[in-house]
This record gives structure tokens, C-alpha cells and sequence, in this order.
């Protein structure tokens, strides 16, 4: 099968929504008036984003999700995507489950494959993902101020805990394996809670290199500083059966997360907690915002000290 | 010098049109009142796009001219785009010269780069360039009629020349190789005339998998055929200068082109060369669009042939 035999077959799909879907040289989207455009690009590599062990079916999925879940920190509905696809060889089964995997979630968010590119070449996948927010209506970074609160979604850790056990240096029971192992490949972008937080939340953004570090992204544009409660990270039973220093290790530098931290004035906590509760996830409070620009991490004995906000460095 | 500092120090640049440009989860972009958005994607690996000889100020040239070759298929206009770069290691002096070759194309056409990721990994650049096209008025591939006159841009095949002479299979005077690897390596998207025949060309794509091959997607989703004169087909001195069978194989299956492939009505044909002349680029009519299914190809002897219209295949 060919390149254009196997894109005609698995990834082109109607799209009723766009102007023009695949199939010219651009595909075309008509935005509704008054609405800005949010735009966001993630590529992911074998090797480097996701192990050659992971079912192409949640390689699918995540390489959407990872997307999707920058459009949630931005408070953006998702509109459409494009994919540009690398595959070692016009493998069908492999292109089945994946591309199975990448429309079980698009079509999860009413969302459309509006075009891209396939060439042969070592696995990588990279996805634009187009959503619309009311012009002037989007989360950002820079918006924390000293007082509000700063809460997490979900639970923290878990896609760190899977990586340790497929480097071996961890081990689980099979089936606490499996539920961090979902965590770490099938990670579910907080679309519903970033659309529920606009016109709540100060300041928004995904966890894509671990708590610590999408902290600091915050902190440093909204010049501000943070103290944060180690005990009160949410964190599942799994991990939290883990020795103390592999469970903070993958808490405060996880990566991999695609939750939401966020902030917003502590006047607010009953509208969080009501905004999580219409999108179905939990949100927890973990610290609070300081006008002082440091980081300050309250340890689980109530020890304070400072804390480098430093994230996951692809060169370092 | 780690990720955030080499994409801070080579990429971020001022964004005055964006609503929000690089730093934050999602860039915003306002669209205009009426336009339509075109969207396209191209990924370019090593070995297989580009060669590890290439000057990195081509490449990030060439990497943003074939998504904006895309656009001006479609008559759209550039607005931003964004870049997703893999790169072996943190090679600062690397790093600069791609973003001398990517913002000096980029600001040529006023564009931003809005947004984006970088890893580490094999190099791969995927760009998504984002345009704008009044509503109903892009260029597709399906408008040619029964009667048009079939045109290209500029010269064909000279990229494909310049990859026969690194391949080894042909051998050239320096200064000839150094302008066909020019057009290898530098293609000029050729946006001000897409621009120019909005509302004049019935159809258009851009020559990137071999004139052939292109064609046969007009044709196809045109429902139409084509009578193509192989003597018409613009050709610079170099290429006229070489064996009839590899002239022909780099004119008709060279890919790489980035030029403009269209129909217009041949009433309007004074308006092509006009749209050309405003354009800078000329503009060669090579063919006329017949009902019949069939691809003609009138070889230099005046021999008709029925040809295949196939193009370059990545898992062929």
C-alpha cells in the first residue's frame, strides 16, 4: 500500500465542520465572528516522548491529547487539527490502531483532521491543534496575583511512576502497573475544565514538564512568587504508596501530567470547586500565590524551604 | 545553553500582529471579519526531505517556503505560523543560522512565528503556516474546465537535477551545480502571484511531488484530462543542457518545484501574464484541459503518449 492509498484510507475522514477539509494543498476553517484563533504545535519522537512498547492506539490518542490539552490552558474550544506523520514503513495495522485512537478523541471533542503530511521515516508525530476563545477571553500566564490560590486537577505522578518502572526503577503489581501505565499513555486533556475556568481563573497552564517547573512558567510571567503544600498534592493510591522520595520526585518534577495548575482569587474557591465538579475532574488547592517572587515548598513534616522552579530540559 | 534558553535566545521574537505570540500554552490570532483561514502543514526530516549537506539557513528557508508554496496554491495570505524542531543537541551556531534563513523568508512575507516546541532528537523541522483568503475564494484543485489553458510558474526540474548531481548520477560545472542546488535548497513560494489569480484561475496546486503527479490531482478532482506539451515545459539553460531522458525525468517527476501549477480560461490568458508580470515570475502555458479522462503527453518530436500520472511516493 502507498503513501496516498493509506492516507485516503485512514486518515481522511468528512469533515462537515471545516470550510475545506484534506486533500487540497490548505485546508480551510471559517471562524465564528468575534472569536480569537489558539494555536498550538506538539511533536512527538520515539524514544523521546513515548516508548516503541506503547500501543499505536494510545500513541494516537496522546499525540492529540498533548494538544488539546494546551487549547484547555488557554481556555480554547477545539476546533480542528492537522497531523504531520513520520512511519517507518506503510504499516496498515499499525496506521489502523492509531489512527482509531487519534478520532476516538477528536471525535470525543467534536473536532476535525483537516490536514498534513505522511513520510516515511523513524516514528514521530506532530500535531496543530486550532481552537477558538472569545477575543480577549483566554487563560494566560501572566495573570496570578499575590492572594489567589493554586490549584491542580486530577491527580499528579502517575505517567512518572509507569516511566520508572519501564526504566526498572520501580516495580508494581500488575494492575497498579496498568493504571499509572494508562496515566503516562492515555492522558485525557482537561478541555471541559479550562472552558469552565474562563472568566475564573487568573492564570492557567498545562503540566507538560512537571509541576515544578510549569510553576515557575507562571511565577516568572506573572511576577509573582508561590508557596506550595507538598501534603496537599492529589496523588493516587498507587503512588502514594511509594518511598517518600521517588513519590515527591514524581509529583514536583513529573512531566507528563497534562493536568491543569491554575489560579484564582481565594474569594473564588466554591466557583473552582463548582467549575470542576460541571467538567467531572477533581481540583485540588495546593498553595497560594505571594507577592515575594520565591518558591516556597512546605515539605510533608511542615518544613519549609525554597525550591529551584525548574522544569525538563530536552538538552540538559 | 538547555532548551528554553537556546528557543528564547534564536526564536522568540517581537509579534506585533499576534494577539498573544510564543511563551504561553496557545498563540491567539484575530482573524479578520470574512476571511477564511488556510491551514497547512509539511514536516522535513533529514535524508529524506533535506540532505545533511545543507547550509541551516537554507533549510530553515526551505522549511517555512514549502508551507507558504501551500498557501499561495490556495491564493492565501501568509499571517503566522508556527515550528516544531528537533534537534540532534543544543548547537547554538546551528540554531542561529536556521532562524537567520526561517525569519529572513518570514519577514520578506511579514509573518510571525508564533508558537511552537523543540526536543531533541533526529533533525526534523514541521512548520504549520497559518493564511487568510476571502470566504469562496480560494484556489482548490477541482475548478479546471474543458477548455482550459494549463500553466506553470517559473522553471521545473532543477531541484531534481541538483539531487542527481549529490546522488552521483549526473556531474555539472561548479557554477551550474551551485544554481540548481540553489533551487534544491532555496525555493521561492510563490505567494504574490497565488494572490494575483484569485478570481482568475480555475484551479491550482503547488509542484512539490513532480508535475505529473500534481497534475493528476487537478485532474482528478477536476474529473477532467489534459494534453501536456513536454517542449512547452519551462526549463532553465542548465537542465536544456543535459540528456533528453534525464531532462525529462527531472521536468516530469523532478519534485521539489515550488512552483504553481493552474488552469485558467484561455480568453483570460492576457490577464495570466499579467497576474505574472505584477507577480515577478513567469508564468508558461504548457497544455490545454480536455473532458477526456486521459493524460496526453506530446513528447519533443510532436510523438503523443498516454502518461501515468503518478507522483512521488514516500513508501514506494
Amino acid at each position: 500500500m502507498g503513501e496516498f492509498e493509506l492516507i485516503e484510507r485512514h486518515f481522511v475522514r468528512a469533515t462537515p465542520r471545516a470550510a475545506l477539509g484534506p486533500g487540497d494543498d490548505c485546508a480551510l476553517l471559517a471562524p465564528a465572528p468575534g472569536q480569537a484563533l489558539a494555536i498550538t504545535s506538539d511533536m512527538l519522537l520515539e524514544g523521546r516522548h513515548f516508548l516503541a512498547t506503547v500501543p499505536p492506539a494510545r500513541l494516537g490518542h496522546k499525540a492529540l491529547a498533548v494538544n488539546l490539552s494546551d487549547l484547555a490552558a488557554c481556555g480554547a474550544k477545539p476546533l480542528a487539527f492537522t497531523l504531520a506523520l513520520s512511519l517507518p514503513r506503510a504499516d496498515e495495522a499499525f496506521a489502523a490502531a492509531l489512527a482509531q485512537g487519534l478520532f476516538a478523541l477528536a471525535d470525543a471533542h467534536g473536532i476535525e483532521l483537516v490536514g498534513g503530511d505522511t513520510t516515511a521515516g523513524a516514528l514521530s508525530l506532530c500535531i496543530t491543534a486550532i481552537g477558538e476563545v472569545p477575543a480577549g477571553g483566554a487563560l494566560l500566564r501572566n495573570g496570578a496575583r499575590a492572594g489567589d490560590q493554586l490549584w491542580v486537577s486530577g491527580c499528579l505522578g502517575d505517567a512518572r511512576l509507569a516511566l520508572e518502572v519501564f526504566r526498572g526503577h520501580a516495580a508494581l503489581a500488575a494492575a497498579d502497573f496498568e493504571a499509572v501505565r494508562l496515566a503516562m499513555e492515555c492522558p485525557q486533556p482537561r478541555v471541559a475544565l479550562g472552558l469552565a475556568l474562563r472568566g475564573l481563573a487568573t492564570s492557567a497552564i498545562d503540566l507538560s514538564d512537571g509541576l515544578l517547573g510549569d510553576l515557575g512558567h507562571i511565577l516568572r510571567r506573572s511576577r509573582v512568587g508561590a508557596r506550595l503544600e507538598l501534603a496537599a498534592l492529589p496523588c493516587s493510591a498507587v503512588l502514594a504508596a511509594q518511598p517518600r522520595a521517588l513519590r515527591e520526585e514524581c509529583l514536583l518534577r513529573g512531566g507528563d501530567d497534562y493536568e491543569l495548575l491554575f489560579t484564582a482569587p481565594a474569594a473564588r474557591a466554591a466557583e473552582v470547586r463548582a467549575a470542576g465538579a460541571a467538567a467531572g475532574v477533581a481540583v485540588t488547592p495546593i498553595g497560594l500565590i505571594g507577592a515575594a517572587p520565591d518558591l516556597v515548598l512546605v515539605d510533608e513534616d511542615g518544613r519549609e524551604g525554597l525550591a529551584a522552579a525548574r522544569g525538563f530540559d530536552h538538552f540538559a
